[in-house]
């Protein structure tokens, strides 16, 4: 796509907020892209606005259908200076993957990197810069026809936002509390799983409430035909270190291919370790701790990177981990691919893309 | 809740389309329902207001997550100049029960009911008096924190529409080709599939997509774990004949609890004709026609009452039915539930409400 980004900048800037205290997406940036698509002429009318409602009509049909599709990623400010993204064309990829299953017309994947990398040039003072801190960039599709039978619309809106987000693990990476999800189920094979769609995220709340009045951080799902293989942790890929070699599932349709899950792998295959992408069922997990040799658990995503799992509620059965601390290769993973996004580290694989 | 609905009425009134040409879910009335939610404050200032967009932060929750429900319901213009609605506390009831699954507070059904009466006489002018039409009900909620944690909601609005739709057999009442789905999965157990919520909509289109691609109208569904046991027929629950007993898929948290499916058994029952719900199997279906049994198909929702089924593709082996024709029971149920909605036939089930 060879279209120029039209910039329209704010005459009203907004104060920015206290950078210290920034949580996760809370407060978003000046300004916003917005493309639009029109069945017979595609996606036109790229452009980087003032940061501004959208005035939709009621019967606009991501309100009714859901037809939509989202991504995450994060800019950096690096040690030196510089402004990085972390592997943004995979996101751009994925967004045409998670298209294609909710009959979403595909974009431009490079021309939407470049999109993303204009709108944070144009809203770089708001990248923080304390220790962990980023800025959040969330691509979304939304579709909008004003229209109430059920078919993929046949409009479109293309918008990117921008949310300076706090260190993940203010006090240092902390392991978490999961409990084993036996009711809910996340996804099925044949379904929207390995999509980042919006009813996905609706269709785990439940499950995420119910952990936590539990005293759970979140739940392990479990896949919804034999309820007994394990799918994601949360929002998140998960991992689990078992006699020296790394087990991840398998993605089969319904979990989703996390870009933090494909580094992590690939680090891990550099290191020499071995890594396993295949069916596991709680009930390997749980024998491996018995015998002893269940060495590690984490989740992987873009929000924490790596979050160490200390404790598995299966049942009633608890299975710790590490004794609840934090295991060596979490660690090393989560300071290396940390390392890499804020260019402490150099990045042999390719990763990182200076934004200019 | 005993809160008046404040009413601010248009001074600006749209001009009606033309009512012979409605189609369905293309045009909306004059006035909108709205209603807030607040943590701590609960439902609050409901008010009938002109129809508008809604302005909202590009950040807003449902965009992203999906965290809605919605239901469908009709106003009649009876043959003696009422308005009648059809069973509407069955939509409120299944609203709560929708958000109950997807984590939203739950609503005052019977002021829900009271706001729908209040919403369609501001707006009677657009109930079409054509045969067959009607004015299309939707009310829908939505998250409304403009926040990016994976989380419920703290904010929503309960909205109420409403759309002049047309006869859905302008020709009279036609059977459908539908094609029975392997590939994909609407919904399974442990998931949302009995919540009306935007995901599972969504989550049905590339199925849909494809059918029509390949001449059929819609597609019957499969249970997500066995693919093997029926589900729905596009968006309608699905009822067989076979052996002059009647068939309906069980009502086991993948299918949703239709307010026409209801009325359909309670119907059949009253007439002497025994309804089985239970799990059926394509198997049962296509041994049936094999043997001659299989009488009648048909599918039953708000939108079309009944949609007879005239042919079923299953992996290419063709399941005619009826010799493609309506039967004599499906017209029988839809004379009678169109007949009870249009005040034509005496309700015996308690099942009209008169709006005045």
């Amino acid at each position: 796509m060879s279209y120029e980004i039209r910039v329209e900048k704010t005459n009203m800037p907004k104060p920015k907020p206290d950078m210290t205290k920034l949580g996760f997406g809370n407060y978003f940036t000046d300004h916003m892209f917005i493309m639009d698509y029109t069945e017979g002429r595609g996606w036109h009318d790229p452009r980087i606005v003032p940061y501004q409602n959208l005035c939709l009509d009621p019967a606009t049909m991501v309100f009714h259908y859901g037809q939509a599709i989202f991504e995450g990623l994060k800019a950096y400010k690096a040690v030196d200076g510089r402004i990085l993204l972390f592997r943004p064309e995979q996101n751009m990829r994925r967004i045409n993957i998670s298209n294609e299953r909710m009959c979403i017309p595909p974009i431009d994947e490079e021309f939407a990197v470049k999109a993303v990398k204009e709108l944070v040039m144009v809203d770089k003072d708001w990248i923080p810069e304390e220790e962990g801190t980023s800025l959040y960039i969330r691509p979304f599709i939304i579709a909008t026809d004003p229209y109430l039978g059920v078919r993929p619309s046949h409009t479109y809106k293309f918008i990117i936002i921008l949310s300076p987000v706090g260190a993940y693990y203010p006090e240092g990476i902390n392991p978490v509390k999961i409990y084993v999800e036996s009711n809910y189920v996340r996804a099925v094979r044949g379904g929207t799983g390995y999509a980042k769609t919006p009813g996905n995220y609706a269709a785990s709340l439940k499950a995420q409430v119910e952990a936590h009045e539990k005293g759970y951080t979140q739940v392990l799902w479990l896949d919804g035909i034999e309820r007994k293989y394990i799918e994601e942790v949360g929002t998140m890929n998960v991992f689990f270190k078992i006699g020296g070699r790394v087990i991840t599932p398998a993605l089969q349709g319904s979990i989703l291919p996390g870009i933090t899950r494909d580094s992590t792998i690939q680090l891990l295959r550099s290191w020499g370790i071995e890594v396993e992408e295949r069916s596991i069922s709680i009930e390997e997990v749980y024998e491996a701790h018995q015998k002893g040799t269940l060495e590690e658990a984490f989740g992987t995503g873009t929000a924490a990177v790596i979050s160490p799992v200390g404790e598995l509620n299966w049942n009633g059965n608890i299975i710790t981990i590490n004794e609840g601390k934090t295991g060596p290769l979490s660690a090393r993973i989560y300071e290396t691919i940390t390392g890499i996004q804020y260019g402490k580290i150099e990045d042999k694989f390719g990763w990182i893309q200076e934004v200019k």
